[in-house]
This record gives structure tokens, C-alpha cells and sequence, in this order.
């Protein structure tokens, strides 16, 4: 073992009150504290990349959901990937990468639970955060498992210049499906056809979405992976194909709303189009995780997932602005922050 | 072969343009012509029984379904119950009793096509239009097939005084789980309960009913069967216990409306939940409808289902006032027109 420099601070971002729509800078408290030595079966993790996921928003709101809110004057809940610099647990050695729910802060105590090594050999520390973390889980298990894409199908997938939504696609395409991405804006568009290598993009902010769907799928939607809610999911749900299956991953468009959006008014064509709505928590997944991340990095390392990630350098203390980027939809692949020293 | 008298006229109800909101007189041309014979491989067949559904109100919108609309001019389409009274048909003879998309007439020619045989056996022939008919199949292979009940499971129902929302609820309790009505007003909820044997019954009119509905189902909705749409949706939506099945069967509170009705909010308690939603259309399970027929009638004869029906005597031109107790909700089972003369 070995014992943290008593000189060594902790900043961390904590809750200091509930936000009304988009976070700003007061809803937070940047505290410094001293961070502790280890006890028995402990180990300090020195955080290196802290994950920005559209479902903090969700954690912010004092609502029952699938995990408890964050409370006010907690530090904010993150995954993050850091090294063991301080340890007595036996199985997380100092100099160990380790992924886990360590929260907005520089260092974290832990006694392993929920802890993950990063294993050097499947990827990198910032692909266990994107690609071979929870975003990329999320899309595997939201698409093989709810989706459930046979060869031929047209499959539909929202935000697909984002984390989830660019793993979707490739995973979609390694299945054999046609694969449409709907995305803001005409750079992100030829963004995803040209890059994520998707076979058409949907621009969401040009008028005629619907129509526009509908000519980029003319035999219906299969598949509707939806990580933004509101108007895009009504159009998919207007252009269903027989028998199609919608898997509810997220709905980006609607966690900073002050006031309750409108639900999808053509929820009537799961009837007409006998279609599925399914929603879905990685979670639930937990013990098939260790074989879909290396059927994930196998694929990364084939290049038939292209696992784009946007770094940003800083400090814990610009958590919320780095957050702000996701809701303003103006980064592509997995969104980090990250704090290494250096 | 017998051939219809060439005094025998035919009244029939035809659509003379598409009604705003609820239909009106004036929305529908009563007509009288003759009625032709039969030629070979064709029957004629006197209309009893007019089945009133939901349903219909769809079908006279201009806009894609599950079927067609009914075309201004035509015929207003209807699952009738006659007796043959003309045939060139080696199947349906004479004096036979028989279940037919006939429409809202007199009579009708048929090939046979899509044409059952009422079998006395099992029902009577307004069974045949309730509980042995579309309507009963539809609770059948929905609640069965989507539902998935099991021992145990709380089922919640709306429109459970209706046609299909009681045989919905029978079904249920014959597999062993706890069975919760939604209906309009006390009466009904009262009818519910004590005449069609729901565990306990929830009124959508009265205030709240998203915290009754909680009261109502302390452990959370494992499957809920919905007819109605709307805020009745939503309410049941923000009761869904882990893994629940919402079953879309129909949306009354919806099909008259003139503008777009917002779609259920709380539609990402899918996720929360890892609930699916699902609609079918009955359809599709054409092929069992024998079985399942055998089964509903064996239950109605055991006193298992109630299966209430609503018979109003009257002529074809009654069809549009019938129709709006549908609306009005002023019925409970199965509406029928009985057209029977004498």
C-alpha cells in the first residue's frame, strides 16, 4: 500500500441546487477537501477522463427514475477512468486504469465495487468511456437486443453523430441492414454518410422531416433507434414499416424542457404498423458485458466501428460548460473531459 | 337456388362525405335499390345484427390504415350477422346463419369470401358480433399474445365496461391475476365490479386518476390494455411496474378529434421500466381464430366471461345515432343494431 500525500487536495464538482432547464455555473459548488488515505480494502483513484452522457441531465431532477437524483450537495455522478495511485485492495494495484462511477472530481476513494480494469490489450482508456464503456454497451444491447436487425432491414438511428448513435450505425451495418442516420445540420450530415459511413443522413433541422424520412426510407423504418424524442420520434412513427421495432435509448430533446413536452402523437401507428416500443437500461445487461466489449473491440480494431471521440483538455471545474456541448449538439462521437495532469 | 323476389328492395346507409369530429345525419345518404340475385357462386344474405365499433370512426378518414377508407358513395363498412336467403354457394345454403363484413344494409351479395358460419353450438349470433366476434378475439390474441399475463400480475383495463375492455378483464382473472377496470363514472365503475367481476374499478372522470390508479395498483401496471388514449394513456404510463406490457388496442378518446391529440408524455417510463409497447391489429391471428372461439365460448358457457351486450332495435337508417352512444359512452359490452324484422 501506499499512503496519499496528506498534502494532496481533492476539487470536486458538487450540486448545489436543482437546475431549471440548462445547467449553469451557480447550480454548482467547486469544493476542495483533502482527499483521504485508503482503509482496508480501499484504493484512491486519481481521475484521468470524466464521461459527459445526455442522461446527467435526468440525475439532475428530484424525480423517481431508474437511479436515484444526485442530492443536493452530493458531487456530481460520473463515469470516469482514472489510475490507482493509493491502494489495500487486493485485486486494484497502484498503477492500475480503472473505470467506474467515480464522480466530477479529481480523486475518488473506492472499494471496487462496480470497478472495471481497463484492459490495455481490448482499447484505450477513453474507448472503455466511449465505445467499450456504457455508450458503446447501450448501443449494443439496445440494438441486438430490442432492435433485434435481420439483413435487409432499414434501420433509423437519431443523434447519429453522437456517441451511442455513430455505434448503432456501424453495428447496424455489420448486420447487414440499410442504415439511415438523422442528424442537425448539413455538416453533421455528410459528417455521418462520409465518415460513420452511413448510407444516408437525414438532416432534423431542414423543414418536411417526415417527408424527408420517407423518401430516405421507401420501404418504411425497421428499426428506430431514438436517443432525442419529441418531433423526430413522431416522424419515424410516421413512416413504420410492418411489423417495426422501436427502442427508446434516450430523448435528448426533451431533458432541459421546463415544461412537460408533448408525447408522440402517432404512437397510433404501433397499431396500424403492428410495431414494438421498447425502453431499455444498460444495466440490465451487466453480465453479458465482458463478452459484447470484446466483440466491440475486436470491431474497433477491424475498423468496422469507427468509435469517434471529441477531448476536451481541462479541469473538473469546467464540468459544466464541457456539458453544455452536448445539449447544444455541437460535438460528434463520445464527449470527455479530460483532467490528466500534463 | 332460390332467387330473391324482384319486389325485395335494399336500404343502405352509404358515407356522402367524411364527417369533422363526431359524424353527423347529414355525413351519410340512406339509399334503397334492388336487391340483385345471386349469381353463381354468390348468396344472398339478409342482415339481423350490425356490429358498432370504434373502429368505424377510423374508417371514415381519409388518410392510410390498416384498411382502406370507406369511399364517399360506398357502402359504410360493418360486421353484420344475416341469414342467407338466396344462394348459387355450395357452402352457405339457405336458412344458414353467417358472420360477414355485410356493411350497414339490408342485404348483401357474397362470394363467401372472408364469410363464417354461425354455429349455434357455440353461441348465439349476437355472440357471434361480441364475444365469439372480432371483438372477443381482439381481447383474446391482445391481451394473450402482447400481454403476456401471468399468476399474479395486475392488469389494468380502460373501457373495461366496454366490449372488449370486459372480456379483456375475464380473461385476465381466468389467468390468475388481479384485474383493474378504468371506466366513466361510478355506475359503471360499480358494473365493473359487481356484474363483470374486476378486482376494483378506477373512474376517469373523477379527479387524480394518475395517484388512483397508484392507489389502485400498489406494486406498479404489469400489463395494461388500452383502449381510450389520451390522459387515461398517460396516467397508466406513470404506474408501470419493471417489464410491463401496454397493449395498444384502440384510442376512443381520440378518433373524433378535429385537431391532433398530443401523444402520451410519459412515454419515457419505457425506459424506466424497460416496459414495451405494442399494438396489433386481430387480424393477423386469422389462422386461430377457431380455437380461440372454441375457448371463449366454452368460458361463456361455464360463466367465466360475462360477456354483456347492448342490442337496439331499429332500422339501417338508426346507424348514426347508435353509432354515438359509442362516443357518448352510454353503453356498456357489446353495441349492436338489432335490424331483425318483427
Amino acid at each position: 500500500m501506499s499512503i496519499v500525500s496528506a498534502m494532496t487536495s481533492n476539487t470536486a464538482v458538487r450540486l448545489a441546487r436543482r437546475p431549471a432547464g440548462l445547467p449553469v455555473a451557480d447550480d454548482w459548488l467547486i469544493e476542495t477537501a483533502q482527499v483521504p488515505d485508503p482503509g482496508p480494502g480501499q484504493f484512491v483513484v486519481k481521475t484521468h477522463l470524466i464521461s459527459l452522457d445526455p442522461a446527467m441531465r435526468g440525475w439532475l431532477d428530484d424525480r423517481p427514475s431508474y437511479l436515484p437524483p444526485v442530492g443536493i450537495g452530493e458531487v456530481m455522478r460520473a463515469m470516469t477512468v482514472g489510475e490507482v495511485v493509493a491502494s489495500q485492495h487486493h485485486r486494484f494495484g497502484i498503477g492500475s486504469m480503472v473505470l467506474g462511477t467515480f464522480g466530477v472530481q479529481e480523486y475518488a476513494v473506492s472499494d471496487g465495487d462496480g470497478v472495471t480494469l481497463v484492459d490495455s490489450r481490448l482499447g484505450t482508456p477513453s474507448m472503455y468511456l466511449g465505445v467499450l464503456g456504457t455508450t458503446g454497451l447501450t448501443a449494443y444491447f439496445g440494438l441486438m437486443e430490442l432492435g433485434k436487425p435481420r439483413a435487409g432491414d432499414t434501420v433509423v438511428v437519431s443523434a447519429a453523430a453522437g456517441a451511442v448513435g455513430s455505434v448503432v450505425g456501424a453495428l447496424a451495418r455489420l448486420n447487414g441492414c440499410r442504415v439511415v442516420g438523422i442528424a442537425g445540420g448539413s455538416e453533421k450530415c455528410a459528417y455521418v454518410v462520409d465518415e460513420l459511413g452511413f448510407d444516408i443522413a437525414v438532416d432534423y433541422k431542414a423543414p418536411g422531416l417526415r417527408n424527408a424520412l420517407n423518401q430516405a426510407c421507401p420501404d418504411g423504418i425497421d428499426v428506430y433507434f431514438d436517443n432525442v424524442g419529441g418531433p423526430v420520434l413522431n416522424a419515424a412513427l410516421g413512416n413504420l414499416a410492418m411489423g417495426a421495432r422501436i427502442v427508446i435509448c434516450g430523448a435528448i430533446s426533451q431533458y432541459n424542457a421546463e415544461v412537460p413536452t408533448p408525447g408522440p402523437s402517432n404512437y397510433m401507428s404501433l397499431l396500424v404498423r403492428r410495431a414494438t416500443m421498447s425502453g431499455f437500461l444498460v444495466f440490465d445487461y451487466a453480465s453479458e458485458y465482458r463478452v459484447a466489449r470484446k466483440r466491440l473491440a475486436r470491431w474497433v480494431a477491424d475498423e468496422r466501428i469507427a468509435a469517434p471521440e471529441t477531448l476536451v483538455k481541462g479541469t473538473v471545474s469546467d464540468f459544466n460548460d464541457v456539458l453544455l456541448r452536448l445539449f447544444r449538439g455541437d460535438n460528434v462521437g463520445k464527449l470527455i473531459l479530460d483532467v490528466t495532469p500534463g
